[in-house]
């Protein structure tokens, strides 16, 4: 399966990384883009998925408490879809300091000049609005970032195309401690690209998204996403049933090509709708049937798992265990290599 | 005598953080700035000092050996002048992993324009000629300093008049996480000024430093420090042994003045050197007898730690354990109060 969806395939030895910021409750666009694909390569790899508070907190510095409370939502959405902690670690990165301690190494072989080039940074302050009054951990967040990965020694990381320039400050940041040490400390990534298109909106926008209000949340009651699923953009043209109707763009049918279960059915219901004679009540009604069906068992364990905080905790906790030792021997060896490893002992025993 | 020297009365609650940069052996300059006055003020109050080498690698990112090599003999310069590691914790920062964890939360607090008009950084950026190819370590270490400060919940910082600023930049962030968390969590920070003027390099230069080439270090061999004497700035006007000489600017006077045990014999050798007939070499003669009378024992007891290089780990260690202790009841409180100690026994028992 990796094969045909994704730019790379998958080697014995590769290592994934990816996460989330904890800032809202996971949707559909997660589950499609980012959940379900998680699912599927923790059969193959080691995988580290990490809940990024601290990154969360670089612009939302204000409101710390928003970011801790999404915390725990967004453990209980990973394993409500079938994330396998025996399989991938679930981490919190600010429980990580290994993840705090590699930035303040690789900050001193980043320029300033070089920061404020990084496209994805550029273009973030462009769409935040940013700029003079940008917060300093936003500004250096993709060094942060290149911690997350190196830190866990991550060879593959699934990301979008406007987030491989990310990966390029990883590299050299790589390139640059290899170079410094000369050893070969730490391994380059690779982005894992998926071929599948982002799920829309649904009005119809490019990306779903919370603070666009075009979300079905993963944990959304039967009546929201009723609602959901009624507001959604069709197609305007499509006045009377019988008039012909247009399925690309139609919200609808994009999210029938990826939900329903059973495409010769799609087929014959877009040639229908292409036709005429089709309304959009009638389409928006099998989908309200498929989305229904398939996030109802996803709320029912998401409720069950955050009516139990300790357990939830507890996968967390473990996690994150097991993310400090690997990331601590990646840190105890850029470390070792600088010379800095002379209290090497109370590193590894003590806190 | 605290009160005589200083901008400012020690309060029976104060906690004084101080450090250096691994980057040297220390010096002369040294000893009468920072040295001699923490060895009184350890008398007084809770003292840190902090052997900076995250900081040191702000700018020294490409040579970490240097900086790791400097670590030890700097801990052997504070013993060998009478720093108590029972009453002072020598720390190594970067065995501290709270002091890398802060500047994460910090830094989200501070905007890029505020640090870029960070006058003490926009002065080194023009000192070091760095600018667009400045580190991003180097650029954002106002904020690992406010870490290292508030970590400690230092309220006295002993700096001189050019490093206000860093302090003023570390309150703003206390008042900010104040704000934030609606708690006294952190104290702001006063300076510590001395009233004593910088020793001059050997060469007459403002500032004794190890890069001009004008330093005498505290192990400097014997012959050393009388070639260093033998070179020093006097008076050029000065030609012959019975010329009239001048004694203000004079190098071999003003550490005559900061070094010899008897002032009076002091003010005779200054009268005699104003009215003519006492020679350069006579004086520095003089000098040399006290320096090494006074560098002799320091010496010596410096080779002798430096011999027993367990027993500096083992300083270094106990004091950077206790540090972490301190540091992290700082961190915790922080994340807990941000609602980010979910995994609050993790901090505390495990690495």
């Amino acid at each position: 399966m990796t094969q045909k969806i994704y730019n790379t395939a998958l080697k014995s030895n590769d290592r994934i990384l990816t996460g989330d910021r904890p800032t809202g409750p996971l949707h559909l666009g997660h589950l499609v883009g980012s959940l379900q694909p998680r699912v599927e390569l923790q059969r193959h790899c080691p995988q580290t998925v990490l809940i990024a508070d601290l990154q969360a907190l670089t612009d939302n510095g204000h409101q710390p408490q928003m970011v801790a409370d999404n915390v725990l939502n967004v453990v209980a959405d990973y394993l409500a879809v079938g994330i396998d902690p025996g399989r991938t670690t679930i981490a919190l990165q600010s429980a990580i300091p290994a993840l705090s301690e590699l930035p303040m190494y690789y900050s001193n072989l980043v320029t300033v000049g070089r920061l404020s080039r990084n496209p994805t940074v550029k273009s973030e302050i462009r769409q935040k609005g940013l700029s003079e009054s940008l917060p300093v951990g936003f500004f250096t967040y993709p060094i942060s970032q290149a911690a997350d990965i190196t830190a866990f020694q991550a060879t593959l990381v699934p990301v979008g195309e406007d987030q491989i320039p990310m990966l390029e400050q990883t590299n050299e940041i790589v390139r640059r401690i290899n170079s410094i040490t000369g050893e070969e400390l730490l391994t380059e990534c690779r982005p894992l690209l998926s071929h599948m298109p982002r799920l829309p909106g649904t009005g119809g926008q490019a990306k779903m998204s919370k603070t666009l209000g075009n979300a079905i949340s993963l944990g959304a009651k039967p009546d929201l996403i009723q609602k959901a699923v009624e507001s959604m953009y069709t197609d305007p043209g499509h006045v009377q049933v019988n008039d012909p109707g247009q399925v690309e763009g139609n919200v609808v049918f994009t999210y029938l090509d990826v939900f329903h279960p059973d495409k010769s059915e799609v087929d014959e219901l877009k040639a229908h709708y292409r036709r005429g004679g089709l309304g959009d009540r009638k389409t928006k009604r099998i989908l309200n049937d498929v989305l229904q069906e398939l996030l109802t068992p996803i709320r029912e364990r998401r409720e069950q798992l955050l009516s139990d905080r300790t357990y939830l905790i507890e996968v967390l906790q473990e996690g994150s265990m097991r993310a400090r030792i690997e990331t601590n021997i990646t840190l105890q060896r850029i470390k070792a290599s600088f010379g800095l490893d002379l209290l090497g002992e109370l590193q590894l025993t003590q806190h």
